[in-house]
Parts: C-alpha cells; sequence; structure tokens
C-alpha cells in the first residue's frame, strides 16, 4: 500500500513483530496518526528502555528489572515447589492463572537438534545445582506440550532423578471451552489415557 | 500478567492500540525482547517521526510527507476524476488496489451527529472549491458503505448538484469469496437490487 514515506517506514517497522500482517500494520499506523501524542511517545519510550532496563534473575533465570526478582524475593512463596519453563513468557502465563504458588526456573528453551540447540545450550547445569541444595521437593516440568517440550522433560528428568526430588510433568488433555469434535485425535487420546476418577 | 516494570510499561503501551488485547501485548513484548536490538530501533523511531514528518496535502487532504502529495503531482493521474474519501486509511485502501487512476479528496470523516460531526466539520467547503474550478468531471464518493458513510454521500451530493458534475456512488454487492449462505440479508439484497447484465 503506497502512503507517505514516514507512514511506509511505521508499516515496515510495525510489519516485523509477530502476527502483524500488511493491514494490520496500516491500520495501526493510522491510529497512532489519530491518537493523542502521548500514546505513540509512551509506546515509543516503552520500546526504547524495554531492553536497557532489563536483566536476568540470578536465581530464575527469568527477565526482571531487579535481581532476585520479585518472585523469588516472595517470602509468601513455597520454595520447595520449583516449576521448569522453556520461556519467560511461559511463566508470565503460569504466574497469571494465579495457581502457582511455589518458585520459577527458566531452562532458556527446549532441546531442538534440528536447531541445534542441546543440553549445553539449556540452564540443566544451574537447575541441578539449584535443586542440590535440598529445598526443593517437586520439580514441576511445565515445557512445552509438543516434541521438543517433551523430549526436554524427559532429559531434565533423567538428569534430576539421581537427587532426592519428585519430578512430575503438567497435565495434557482437552483445553476448557474446547469442543471434542474439533479437538485433534493425539489430544483426545491422551486426554483418556489421563482420565481421572471423580471425588 | 505479572511481569517485570519495563515489560509492563510496553504491554500496556501496546494494549492501547486497536485489536491488541493482554495476550498480543504480552507476547509482541517478549518478542522485541528476544529479538535484535535493530527491530526496536526502527519501530521506536518510526513511531517518533510519524507525527513529526506528516503534514496534510494541501490539495486532496491526505497525509503526505511533502504537499502536494505524490499522488496530486502524478501527471499520469486523470484529474477529472475525483474519489471522495472519509479518511486517509481509505484512500490508500482504494490506491493500493490498483484501479483507480484519478485523484482522490478526503473529507476527514462522515457526518454523525450523535458523535457531533456536522456538515461543518468535514472539508465540504473545500471540495465545493475543488469541484468549482471545472477540471473534475466527475465525483466518486467512496465513504463507507454505512448508515454514516450514506448519509455523507447523499449529503456531498446534494451540495454539489448545482454544479456540472456527475456524482456516483461505489457499488454495493457481495464481497467477493463470500458465501450467500453467512453474507447479511442486506447485503444480498443490495447485491440483488444493483444486478448488472452480463455482457
Amino acid at each position: 500500500m503506497r502512503t507517505a514515506p514516514p507512514i511506509d517506514r511505521l508499516v515496515a517497522a510495525l510489519k516485523r513483530l509477530p502476527g502483524i500482517g500488511d493491514k494490520s500494520a496500516t491500520r495501526l499506523a493510522f491510529f497512532l496518526l489519530g491518537a493523542p501524542d502521548a500514546v505513540g511517545q509512551e509506546l515509543g519510550e516503552a520500546i526504547a528502555r524495554l531492553k536497557r532496563d532489563i536483566v536476568l534473575c540470578a536465581e530464575c533465570f527469568d527477565l526482571t528489572d531487579a535481581s532476585p526478582c520479585a518472585v523469588c524475593r516472595d517470602p509468601k512463596r513455597d520454595p520447595s515447589l520449583l516449576c521448569v519453563v522453556e520461556e519467560p513468557a511461559d511463566l508470565a502465563a503460569i504466574d497469571a492463572t494465579g495457581k502457582f504458588r511455589g518458585h520459577f526456573f527458566v531452562l532458556g528453551g527446549a532441546l531442538s537438534p534440528i536447531d541445534g540447540v542441546g543440553p549445553e545450550e539449556l540452564r540443566i547445569r544451574e537447575l541441578e545445582e539449584r535443586v542440590r541444595h535440598g529445598i526443593v521437593k517437586e520439580v514441576i516440568l511445565a515445557t512445552n506440550p509438543n516434541a521438543e517440550g517433551d523430549a526436554t522433560a524427559h532429559y531434565v528428568s533423567e538428569r534430576l532423578r539421581p537427587q532426592d526430588v519428585t519430578l512430575t510433568r503438567i497435565a495434557y488433555g482437552m483445553p476448557l471451552g474446547g469442543d471434542l469434535e474439533y479437538a485433534d485425535h493425539v489430544t483426545i487420546g491422551l486426554s483418556l489415557d489421563h482420565r481421572r476418577a471423580i471425588d
């Protein structure tokens, strides 16, 4: 779409974001043109400051503005429960549920030989060290429910097995609000395999 | 979702954009965190420069970086054909089709008494002036196909009627690739009313 160069430039920059195509980018650019200056200013500043103000938490390796992060510092959280995730975004998603009151550990990805990600690329040694302190009683492997996440969960559990710690994996099953008619066969099969007794 | 403040700030700024909710904003923020610095820098700069570098074209009132704009300056375009749109985004959408080789005129909105937009808030006087020069032979009213756009097209056509100019309105009908089964009744009715002879 041909527009003025400053708009084209913004549209091009927006299109590099995931899930934003030509139409969405154009719509966002015209929105910003019409919006109060503060909207664009705050967005521009937030983007500029993002990487400058972010560090890794030395304990859980989450992205934070102060290490250790707020979750690791929180005395109300149960340090015996450690939830292992691939990425900071996964941590944020689990924490947003409000269902988990333990600690986290960010591996930094999942095993993926095709992408050149082996055990050395993940923080598995740091995880072993963390568990070795003896405070953690259960490690919940909350890597993604896909082939890489499963392989990673399996590998991490093998590495941690020598230590005196319970290893668990998040449940597979039907998503809430899902429709059996449209669910894939593997998910339906897993939701049958993993069925639970009704209390 | 609780994350580090610099991420929260960016998520909050992104959520003010249309069509971007909590989940999309979080996904975009984590993408920017993981992306090369240039991606965020270019986006931030494009946003910052957007309003500074944009002016209104004195002829068509489109947003441009130089007035008159590239479309108005283009000698290959037909000045006898004037397409009247509500907003610059509409102009860009029509121009992107490559089907229209005339000139444009941006009204600056549509009549909407409920939002306090009357004829004085639109550039109707400027449009009358433009048509009065006598170069324009046909005015295509390409305001949006909704109640406000229809009312605006009707009002503008009444205002221009004293002048020696042909007035047309963009066609209503079924969108290409649409499905009659799922189309609304009014559109189906209009696509019947506006049926054309097959060549």
